[in-house]
């Protein structure tokens, strides 16, 4: 029986294992983590507004129903193409056609060491670290005595001005304004500066211009400081520099830049400067046909207009996909033992570009359509909703935002973490 | 203004403090963690059906709209009775009142060593870490082909049979029989053993002999193997001695014993074996009539019937009520100039007492009315729903609870953890 192995359990990998339904061949869905996680929610998770199991289902249980599909919860070590076959653990296990759907992490552009002072936002266990640092600041400041160092408490620089960065700073601003106002007894929480950096000229770098000013309009609306055209030159404990500026902040979260997984390197195939394997105009490495590389890992271009592909659900999923009929269609006709079909070439099909801002706050590209405010939140709420793999991550996901839009509160606000929370100042009773 | 000082803000901290509700005082709860948490759901929490947000509550949230209180987020290093201020990072604060509810934590009666092997369940963190351990045994089976070893990685041991053990047996046994199986593809989880061991005669010993009977014929029905009159004498990372005989479990986990926080033993007052203080019939510690101890911080007897006060949610919540009741006639009579009135004594009302095994499964003893089965079941799942702190929660856990029981699935099936997961073995696909 033929062996197809799939690296990533993301949405492009879920995707190629899903096209290959009901073939008699033996797939192995290979990842680090026993879930499959709807990323682009994750920032409602570091907010508070969102359950870490309301955006992540079990990778088993999506392919529950689909019996060619062996899930491995492992760490894949190294890729040797020639041999044909991956290693986890040292214990190789060879494939006929491999999937590479690994993803990204986030990138210091070679700072690595500010990560600890700069956390970003790729796993659950970021999620709940940042949204830990997030309600601490707001403990640490009610009982604060020094008024620079309580200022200090209530400054949230977001490095980064993508749909991360900018979904970050408004549900931030949000919290800090609307939510939590009245839980204080000694501090003001809508003092709280939320600074959102972006080294180019405007937010969201990837929508229409229109849309980037309506976002920032729409950002500045809730109390975002944003400052353009200014990189972050140095990430401390204490704050950040930005250009010339110190910015004094507790509170520094990082939505600034990708890389690959480092798991392409071994391959030994030329990579991008983010690490992505180029590959060839049908997703496959250059002369290792069997081998193909999907999402966020792979520097793929659309076959239409030259124009890379985004790292983005969408171009996972399609990708996945794309890949996954070229090995049904060759795997039929090897069994048929004619010849295979021509493979074409990844045709990218951008239907848009949606980024929320906070309740009501939203700017949308659909099909060429912008859009802004209120009929943007709804259509970005709306495809999130049905974009999410399961019905109870939807009803669950559903009801987290009902009550957020009606009541103003948010249901996730714990601060959790392996050590107990210690804060290293006398409390304020005054 | 009088300052009231609350330690905990578990069940009989919060209800302290609502006794004081509209008072002219200043009421510090001070709390390690930033949310109170309903612990008789832990283990659902543990064992994937519910999520930690549902279960816990923001302590600043609960107090909104209570001016009075103030919430401090800090640890409580020592507590000077003579002096009246308890220390928090070296910094005393002055009391007028205080109540100490800083609960209790699992103890391995002087075995703490164990407790890396067998881990406990008093916290969130506790309860995400043995959820991890317990899904991760299924996926090192899924990929384990030394039967032995595979025999150990589906073994779990749940030392200790009150109702925490016998909840987390029972749900755990539910789970490998009937939620998981079809996920994997090369082992059978239900052939899971789930081995619940307990020192005494009997499960449940809390309850009437009659409903330990009933529990322990619902806990076999579900496949959960029982051992009576045996004590655990060694822990290890590849299962426990239980009196002569080593069971083979790469899973142990301790529902035994419990301990009060060690913050007691600051106060140089006598404590118990398990570290309550032995406080006067009206809850105060001997000697010093403005401090008391509630819940299972402390070892009350019941006015009435001479008998200990159990430590469980009931007890706390009676006790802060009862507490908070005492200081508020004090203050008025203080306020007034009047004689304070005699403060009576501390008289627990035992509503009964409920445990759930499973689906439909439960023991209770209401008002002496003993019931098991689906009535109990109903009756516990309407209590805990009711009894929760808000709203919001009692519709996510119904919701949970609800998708739980008809579609048998769980929500909350995450392994999460700080490091990566690692399964040191290689994948089988045979």
């Amino acid at each position: 029986m033929k062996r197809i192995l799939i690296i990533g359990g993301g949405f492009g990998g879920v995707a190629a294992a899903k096209e290959l339904r009901g073939l008699p061949v033996e797939i192995g869905l290979v990842d680090r983590r026993n879930y499959h996680l709807f990323q682009p929610l994750l920032y409602q998770v570091a907010t508070a507004a969102l359950n870490p199991s309301d955006i992540a289902s079990p990778i088993r249980k999506i392919f529950r129903h689909q019996k060619n599909v062996s899930v491995v919860l492992g760490t894949v070590e190294k890729i040797d193409l020639q041999q044909q076959r991956i290693f986890i653990e040292d214990q190789p296990i060879p494939y006929d056609y491999l999937v590479l759907a690994a993803g990204a992490t986030h990138s210091y552009f070679g700072n690595e060491q500010w990560g600890k002072d700069a956390p970003g936002l790729k796993t659950i266990e970021d999620a709940t670290e940042i949204r830990r640092r997030f309600l601490l600041a707001f403990e640490s400041a009610e009982i604060e005595t020094d008024p620079d160092a309580r200022r200090a408490s209530l400054t949230f620089v977001v490095v980064g001005a993508g749909p991360t960065g900018c979904e970050l700073a408004g549900a931030m601003a949000e919290v800090a304004r609307n939510t939590i106002p009245a839980d204080f007894r000694h501090v003001d929480t809508a003092t709280a500066r939320v600074i959102l950096i972006q080294g180019g000229p405007r937010v969201l770098e990837a929508f229409p211009e229109e849309s980037s000013l309506s976002a920032q309009r729409q950002l500045e609306a809730i109390g975002v400081e944003i400052i353009l055209n200014q990189r972050v030159t140095e990430v401390r404990s204490d704050g950040v520099m930005c250009g010339e500026t110190f910015i004094a902040a507790h509170n520094v979260f990082w939505a600034a830049g990708v890389k690959a997984s480092s798991i392409g390197e071994t391959l030994g195939v030329p990579l991008d400067r983010s690490g992505r394997v180029k590959v060839n105009p049908d997703l496959s490495i250059p002369s290792y046909p069997n081998a193909f590389v999907i999402g966020d890992q792979a520097a793929a271009v659309d076959g239409k207009t030259g124009k890379p592909v985004p790292g983005v659900a969408q171009g996972a999923l399609q990708g996945g996909s794309f890949v996954g009929k070229i090995i049904r269609r060759e795997l039929k006709a090897n069994e048929k033992e004619e010849q295979a079909p021509d493979r074409g070439v990844f045709n990218y099909f951008d239907k848009g570009n949606l980024a929320t801002i906070g309740r009501n706050k939203a700017v949308a590209e659909i099909f060429g359509c912008k859009l802004a405010g209120f009929p943007a939140w709804v259509i970005w709420a709306v495809v999130h909703i049905l974009f999410l793999v399961n019905f109870r991550s939807r009803l669950a996901v559903g009801f987290g935002w009902a009550w957020t839009y009606f009541f103003g509160d948010r249901g996730a606000r714990l601060i959790t973490g392996k050590s107990e929370v210690q804060i290293k100042r006398p409390p304020n009773f005054d």
